[in-house]
């Protein structure tokens, strides 16, 4: 079997972890996990030959942009051959036997933290702690050995250590995390669970000001039939009045009409990056996975 | 002479300060400030009768847009009589006698001090602590009276305490904040150094995502010949896939294309808020008044 060593940011059992298997899911590939600390590390394994494809969390449905994953993609380019948008089924979790009334402290990743914020604020007397990781925060609980502590993350991360899911579903609202898979998979490693989808696009725009700048690039876009399927702007600390703008369409980088819309757009803004095209991909829901 | 009570968010020699007295300078009107700890009592403030209007930060050059002030602006309506542009002039300011190699703690906001960040990295061995106005660090400075101590504020703030400026220009960069004034000022008040300019309308809208809502709508600015000033996003955190677009374009929303405008992009978007319309500002040096 190929295999394939694959970078995520976080430890196994975080939801990057269970991004990767759902994408090469069904696919003939003897998969390794790379974890990584940081961003920075992620885009460092790929490039330096430690993991051949990395898997990046590039937006969240409730928290909105990964903003240092989308600034890395600009400075530290790798192609992107995919997508997945991952629902995130938060949990609490804690050592075995272990129940609600006990937990004084809970750890986990800011964002994971932030999510579950409604149900923390029902929990009488705990203190909060950030992490930099969900799965990390499971391995601490382990490390401490205290009943007064538990972490939030995947199930997942409760199965590996066979840690007690207090509580499941901690947030409300529809929680997607969208990754993009990053790099380029050996000869004959296919992912097959994502649907072969319409290819999209994904760029950054560097402007002066998003204002005049950004009703220009989208009737640009609109001259050339492109349908626009997420456009945000983003400060650019530090530089005077000026915006970065994530702007993503349907269509293919390298076809005609997109071609040419972006050739245009590079004349309305002080600079284009093309982060790649790639097939759109699907909604998946995270299951357990034997290792 | 008429008196009129100002509301802001911070201290005397506060920027907001500095806003407020370029605004109406000029003016015959006997101003007194009215000093508020967060810009939910700005608002109070002016809605509870203490202060007839209010100047608050809307966007720095650098930082970018201040939220609380949107989501203010949206959730506690006021009336949008004016804006200006003002430069921003760090000092750092110690003791009377005081030299930047004793300096061992600065205290400033939060965003005096990112603004700062690269003088601050130039000094050794300096603690950075961030509090919630630069003119309060200038009076914990003076209350605790240690010669370690510095606060990052404008000249003004040094000035009205006779307090050593140690260190002035501290950002590099366009450093401009901009305000609105809100609210009604009485019958008679005016603001003479601001050029009456031409009419602009600032409106926030909520879309479920940005994407084609976006284009669309700027699509129909377009088509009503309205220029757009500045557009942005702000991730709704918490609400699936959902933002909110800060809009402005030149003209008045009582004149018949902007109102045209604005009620088919209400068709567009989830909801429209109508911040207001008034007249452009201008940029403005800070000068040092005398009280």
């Amino acid at each position: 079997m190929t295999s394939l060593a694959v970078a995520i940011q976080g430890e196994l059992g975080s939801n990057s972890e269970l991004a990767v298997r759902e994408y090469y899911d069904g696919a003939t590939v003897d998969l390794t996990i790379v974890p990584c600390r940081t961003f920075d590390e992620l885009f460092d394994a790929v490039h330096e030959g430690r993991a051949h494809t990395a898997m990046a969390p590039l937006e969240n449905s409730l928290a909105g942009s990964i903003h240092d994953v989308w600034r890395l993609l600009v400075e530290r380019h790798l192609p992107v051959c995919g997508e997945l948008r991952l629902r995130i089924a938060h949990c609490l979790i804690g050592l075995p036997g272990s129940d609600l009334t006990q937990i004084r402290r809970v750890r986990s990743h800011p964002q994971a933290l932030a999510q579950c914020q409604q149900f923390l604020q029902g929990l009488p007397d705990v203190e909060i702690e950030a992490v930099y990781d969900t799965a990390g925060a499971v391995q601490m609980l382990i490390a401490e050995g205290d009943r007064q502590e538990a972490a939030i993350a995947s199930a997942q991360a409760a199965a590996d250590h066979e840690m007690e899911v207090i509580a499941r579903d901690l947030c409300e609202g529809e929680n997607f995390t969208r990754f993009l898979a990053l790099g380029k998979a050996p000869e004959g490693v296919g992912q097959t669970r994502m649907p072969a989808g319409e290819l999209k696009t994904t760029l950054v725009l560097q402007m002066g000001s998003t204002a005049s700048g950004l009703s220009s690039v989208l009737g640009e876009l609109a001259r050339q039939d492109l349908v626009v399927l997420k456009v945000e702007t983003h400060k650019h600390a530090g530089l005077p009045w000026s915006y970065d703008v994530y702007l993503e369409f349907s269509g293919d980088v390298d076809s005609t009409s997109p071609r040419a819309a972006i050739d245009r757009v590079g004349s309305l803004v002080e600079a284009v990056h093309v982060i790649g095209s790639y097939p759109s991909g699907a909604d998946v829901e995270p299951r357990l996975h034997q290792r």
